[in-house]
């Protein structure tokens, strides 16, 4: 397995184990590479009165995406780190109509090396992602969304709880 | 049982009826009001891996509550509609540690009667809600979205699916 595969694994079962709602939506991470991750879910856990995707289930997916596009960049910046979703717009272009694939993006090419630098000076930083549920022939909903990120604190420390 | 605790009910009944992750989430909808509906659901089926909900959760409640106040409040009017939901913002203000409880308004007071007029004139229309998830001393999440209805097309007419 390569190390990308490997990480989406590791994110997939972290998700699932500490995360009830993605796995009442039965949330996959099939894909990882270091500028983009995938997230899938099938129709049936996430349909609506209409028969098709319930807006909080792709919102849901899109969120996941794009923390994990960050927790896995960091991640292989040897950066722990409490990541966390801000201000959030999405717009629903399309009713989806079958299973569920969303692909999360760095709006800004250099998003995550900013964030590093700014991370390794400051203990914290940002980072804007651009999330979509896939659609043909457009996506089905575009979520854009600022993730903060802080360095998490050494064990002991009493500011170590995000709560903090 | 006064009309508005029992549209309330049937509310709640429809929407774990039809839609699977509410039903993940344990979603209530304990209270409506003409200009306000309340939905709860406890932290345990929407917590994430910091120990607070999972921003999803808080969206998709508050998304279902807009839904709700627009779906009743056309009820009462005796408009069988289709609802859906549009452009979305969110804006996250804190973590939340406990149980949710989501309350949607129309951002202006006239919004209901202005989109009961539209649907009578042209057959759809559209409203603005804003939604909270309430927290002390602030809301823990604010959503604003538009919501778009279209009146039902009777049965028979092929244009009557929501995919049309």
């Amino acid at each position: 397995m390569n190390p990308n595969d490997s990480a989406a694994a590791t994110l997939e079962a972290h998700i699932l184990e500490h995360i009830p709602l993605a796995r009442a939506m039965q949330v996959r991470v099939p894909r990882y590479a270091s500028d983009e991750v995938e997230m899938t879910a099938p129709l049936a856990p996430n349909i609506n009165d209409k028969g098709c995707a319930f807006g909080g289930s792709m919102v849901s997916l899109l969120t996941l995406a794009g923390w994990g596009l960050i927790e896995l960049g960091l991640r292989a910046e040897q950066l722990a780190c409490d990541i966390y979703v801000g201000d959030t717009h999405i717009r629903y272009q399309e009713p989806a109509w079958g299973g569920l694939r969303g692909v999360a993006r760095f709006t800004e090419p250099g998003a995550l090396a900013a964030l590093v630098a700014s991370l390794q000076a400051r203990g914290k930083g940002h980072a804007d992602v651009q999330c979509e549920i896939r659609g043909d022939p457009r996506a089905a909903a575009i979520l854009t969304a600022r993730f903060f990120a802080r360095l998490r604190k050494p064990a002991g420390d009493p500011a170590q709880s995000p709560a903090a």
